[in-house]
């Protein structure tokens, strides 16, 4: 018997699940855009080849039991296609073309009664106007599917900005859709697990401090009400039954006031829960594999009074965290996870994670180690 | 820059460190026996050759910044001749001298004053004689370095027996050293870091049952009165002191009533420290590649109450536990390390470690999964 698992993709979700899949003997094969991926530099199995190349899709799934993903942008035919020939592949098809259209995530979501913030499709830009009319300016806008010069949501604050969004986005045959913007208090991320029978467990609410659409910081437990956590973990949870879940899914939320409102779907170990590995029972990736084999899922229990992950973008200065690591290691107890990256500034390099007692010990341990990495003065506690 | 380490010998100890090596950016590089090796199953760079091939260790040390070790089995000279071309290769070359020959461990410690059991090298069967003379039988008898037919240590129980024992070892060319016989109260394990720069760091001590030779279990915290535990922690650490040890360090001690007697010491992760992975702050694994790498030395802080580590050896009934892992796994929270090794009779397969709020409650997380894996019934919980 063998457990085989193939990724498309080879990011730094692939590198991880590749480190959770050894002690548990499972295989992993990747198929990965490039040879110096995160994830092709650490396993003996990759497969190079474009992620919408049908042929290197179906080698992929030829030679492992169920195909999965590291990102959202596989054709969903395709997919059904392999599911056809016999293939398993998790998180389903359906899922992964709910995942990628954001429309769709919205009409199917607001039929099951979710709340989620007031929009529309845009359909000409009068619905835009109409919109501005109702809500006022700023008003949100998306990219139903991806985006466009890496981009996918836009903020105009002005009739004139929107308007050129708006002929821009034609131009790209990229479909809006238009939200009301949201004054927001925070932000909750709930990551839930479903298994092949039917068992669906959610992780408890992580608190995601996002910058200019980058997420930067995770705290758990989320620093929100106890009605705002019960009602994001329960909406995460009913979602997962709904869509029939099988692997990790990430339902990420908006704050408002005393509102919880459903935002995003990512089916796949998420960024927001990159604090399991030390901070859960069995960390997303672990808890991936597991659901995407067939197997038993595992505890979501938190092991610490407090978990704190801080992400590690290229700095701006161009200089290379990879070479402060064994500094950021001795300032404390920390947890670093390198991506196997070139610095580029901007650009996703690794977390680091600490626990402790309290969140200010948490957040003290993950600050050190990253403000060394980032190559920031390290801020003298008072 | 790189970190690179060079592991000689590709087994499960190796296969722990590729898994840890990951979220450090820590490239591995492994001098395997066969391409089917634990470790070389899931690495990307495998030299395959013989440890005793000067030239395939020489080939291995001009790949990496550093070479170490999963196995004892290296010849101490070559690793000199490497320090003296200018590698670097931790453990020190004299610490793989003294790991290697049990009369070595034996005078060096004896002439620091550590406690250990009374024994003298066998230059001739009266020496033997002599010792039945006055400590009775059975006594011990240890292949001072090696063993043969795959045993080091033999415990004669008849003067016939014991003769038969050092005329084999003699036919075999193996040097003996000859032990008082120990009524054990159990056995005690304490993993020891040291850095480069100096600092050295034990961890909590790790109670190991031992049935024929073999580890079978690990409990942490270690279940003897306080005193022990401090005097074997405090000897393990002035024993890594007085070698100067880098690297991370296994001593193994004897518990015998009151007294605590040092064993052995093996300079490398260790069997009896696999509960560190779940269940200290900086698993072995980690600990060993940071210290090689002259990086700082992670906490060592116990993370749980308690934390019990059952070892998986192959099935007598030849069924492979690999058919059984996810079985295990839905038993409870437990977690599982899979060695990538063809089950057979008696052969260490993995282990799996538990943690709770109690020790009962761990060890019976442990025995589930541990049972299931193994192929025994269950026991029933009164």
């Amino acid at each position: 018997m063998n457990y085989r698992v193939g990724i498309v993709g080879a990011g730094q979700l692939a590198r991880m699940m590749a480190q959770a899949a050894i002690p548990l003997g499972i295989e992993i094969t990747v198929l990965a855009a490039s040879s110096t991926d995160g994830a092709a530099r650490v396993l003996p199995w990759v497969i190079v080849g474009d992620p919408d190349d049908p042929e290197r899709v179906r080698e992929l799934a030829g030679r492992v039991d169920v195909v999965t993903f590291d990102h959202e942008l596989v054709d969903p035919d395709l997919l059904a296609s392999l599911v056809e020939a016999g293939h398993k592949v998790y998180p389903r098809p359906d899922t992964m073309r709910l995942a990628q259209n954001k429309r769709r995530q919205r009409e199917q979501l607001s039929a099951e009664g979710f709340s989620m913030p007031i929009w529309r499709q845009v359909e000409s830009i009068e619905d835009i106007q109409e919109y501005d009319l109702r809500y006022g300016l700023p008003l949100v806008l998306k990219a139903v599917r991806g985006g466009y010069d890496g981009r996918g949501v836009w903020m105009p604050e002005t009739p004139e900005e929107f308007e050129r969004v708006y002929r821009d986005a034609r131009k790209h045959g990229t479909e809006l859709l238009v939200e009301e913007f949201q004054e927001l208090d925070g932000e909750v991320a709930v990551l839930v697990a479903g298994s092949t029978d039917g068992d669906f467990r959610t992780y408890p609410a992580t608190e995601t401090v996002q910058r200019d659409g980058i997420c930067h910081e995770l705290h758990v437990p989320a620093r929100f009400s106890a009605s705002i956590i019960r009602r994001a973990e329960r909406m995460a949870l009913q979602i997962a039954e709904t869509i029939d879940l099988v692997g990790v899914m990430a339902v990420e939320f908006f704050v408002v006031g005393d509102k919880v409102l459903v935002n995003e779907l990512a089916p796949r170990p998420h960024n927001s829960g990159h604090w399991t590995i030390e901070g859960a029972a069995t960390s997303q990736f672990e808890q991936h594999l597991r659901a995407v084999l067939g197997w038993p899922l595992g505890s979501t229990a938190l092991l610490h009074p407090a978990v704190v992950t801080r992400n590690l973008l290229g700095p701006d200065d161009g200089s290379d965290p990879f070479d402060r690591i064994p500094e950021a290691l001795g300032s404390g107890n920390v947890h670093l996870h390198w991506y196997g990256k070139e610095s580029r500034p901007g650009r996703k390099m690794g977390h680091v994670t600490a626990y402790g007692a309290t969140h200010d010990e948490a957040d003290a341990a993950a600050g050190r180690a990253w403000s060394i990495l980032a190559g920031r003065e390290v801020e003298v506690e008072a």
